[in-house]
């Protein structure tokens, strides 16, 4: 809990000073004011973020955080076999998986990390092992985790961000892997937004039908039985929650509380950053958010969080491939701060001086 | 002439068989049936106009074609002087343009091509002199250019593209740079679509009010005056283009020929490519839309197309600055198509075969 406290309270405002040098650069180069649209505010903030006018974003990684949900099996509303999370952090760990290669376009590191895999399988030491229980519990029966396992899993994602910042970072994205947490996450969703299950609750990666209305029924009763308190970012948690998502929403509140950027991936994310911002509103300034999830509550959600994702490309995949096309847009942002010539250094008229 | 001719009889449909394939690699790869979105049907889309199921896009190049344009200067509608394009001419050959931050981070080079740049300055070498004419006449009294000199500027476009296979290309964005070039592109747009002047132009660089109100009236007589035939792309060309908007189509035209897909800027290069596809229909198959401009007509005339931008980040700057981030987006398609392990290499369940 000292971590998770600390961490907290040292979450700042961002750096006003140099937001506003780096929006006095960005009047001053070589384009028409503002062309740049949202960029030029993105590289406003990531220097607010940096706390330096020009940043540099060079070490740039990606946090895949895995575990497991009982829920969908035992409600029967799963959509695939929950051995797939399992296999697919072996994939990521042999550089198979879609994250891997949307990361190496972006220049970014995959960071792999077992929260609570269910299925045993062959942990590779390049998968950060921060194991909690196999699989959060059934969280249409009861709670997902006790409160201090809630804990430990905000705690991992702080741990993860620290153990990284040694080599380096300038810059992270957050995603996932889990089958099945497209449920915990509708029921933090309806809770936070304060939309019905209906409303939220969508696909995930593929059921329709019967399937789809049993799945409603279930974020429902996760809701009914659990009673969680959304002003107890650490009692949703655990009563609806699950390990990754609470590694993700400490991994943004580790990382806001150094001066890093979050580049938030996409449903599942977006839960743990209503838990983050839950915890101390200012984690907000620090989050960008990648993409338009094609997932049906995503739409509806978004405007709670005031913000607007980067892209819109129709993506449902998680495991943080949305963040590393956000974190690709960001770096152009800063290369675009840095590197574009000002109006004195080309010798190019300033219309607005005459 | 000939060269145009034959150019535009060598564009041919996209490949089949090597989009069947890239479909169905997709399908074998270790996510969710669909689950990248747009990125997928890119990736198909690039295996279609590469001819090879797993296309790699490592030479990649944004041309920027400057010129420049009398009617905005002699009807009093210029949001900037007309040094300006010389200058930044000059500036993207320093190597300080925000067409040179951003194609630097998607891996691109940069060509300027100098189509009709009217103030003299001091062209570098690394600036490709393909002059017609010291800018576009004034559309407004007469048409921009004589027929011929609209050919030339078609072939210099297919030139440059051709020039630069010699090197190795993959995959290639157009823009451009020229103060006024929004109202020559008005014009082409409202011929194109059957929407008035009054509803596709917009602000441009940035005029508004009386000033705004004047350049409608200015692409109305511009459409008027000249009378262009939307059937015959080398007449609109002609009487209401401009040197690089010529230059864009005909880059256009090569690369199609040369199965080489082509990122399209923005609301300029959008205009290019309506006289692109007139000339040849099949163009179509190998243009991606970069990014949904902020200029009042883009968003109007998109439907024309038939084809929707993959960004909407408020970009109105022109130059290839959006082309660059679409450019990177399809090395993202390529690079996930390339190396996302398959169900089978990766020993992860296929749940469609279950």
């Amino acid at each position: 809990m000292e971590l998770l406290e600390k961490t907290i309270i040292a979450i700042t405002a961002l750096d006003s000073t140099s937001m506003d040098q780096a929006q006095k650069r960005q009047n001053q180069l070589t384009k028409p004011l503002g062309s740049l649209g949202r960029l030029e505010d993105l590289s406003v903030q990531l220097a607010g973020i940096r706390r330096e006018f020009l940043p540099e974003l060079k070490k740039r990684a990606i946090f895949t955080f895995a575990a497991d949900h009982h829920v969908v099996f035992e409600e029967g509303i799963a959509s695939a076999p929950m051995e797939i999370t399992a296999q697919q952090v072996s994939n990521f760990s042999n550089g198979g998986g879609a994250v891997n290669a949307l990361a190496k376009h972006c220049g970014a590191k995959v960071i792999v990390v077992d929260m609570g895999v269910a299925t045993p399988y062959d942990r590779k030491d390049s998968v950060k092992n921060k194991f909690i229980a196999p699989g959060a519990s059934n969280i249409a029966k009861g709670p997902a985790m006790s409160r201090e396992q809630a804990v430990r899993s905000l705690e991992a994602g702080i741990e993860v961000v620290l153990e990284e910042l040694n080599s380096g970072l300038h810059i992270i994205g957050v995603g996932e892997m889990g089958i099945g947490n497209t449920t915990p996450s509708s029921a933090i969703y309806s809770l936070y937004t304060g939309l019905s299950p209906q409303e939220i609750t969508g696909p995930g990666a593929g059921i329709d039908g019967e399937l789809l209305k049993k799945k409603v029924l279930v974020v429902e009763k996760a809701l009914e039985v659990n009673k969680p308190d959304k002003n107890d970012a650490i009692d949703v948690l655990s009563k609806i929650g699950g390990f990754e998502i609470g590694a993700m929403a400490g991994a943004m509140l580790g990382a806001a509380a150094n001066n890093i950027p979050v580049v938030v991936d996409g449903f599942i994310s977006t839960a743990a950053a209503y838990l983050a911002r839950n915890l101390n509103p200012l984690v907000d300034n620090y989050l960008i958010l990648s993409h338009h999830s094609a997932e049906t509550g995503y739409g509806h959600a978004t405007g709670y969080l005031g913000k607007k994702p980067l892209l819109d490309l129709g993506f449902r995949l998680g495991e943080g491939t949305g963040a590393a096309l956000g974190i690709s847009l960001a770096v152009a942002a800063s290369v675009a701060l840095r590197e574009i010539a000002t109006f004195d250094e080309a010798k190019v008229t300033d219309i607005k001086k005459l």
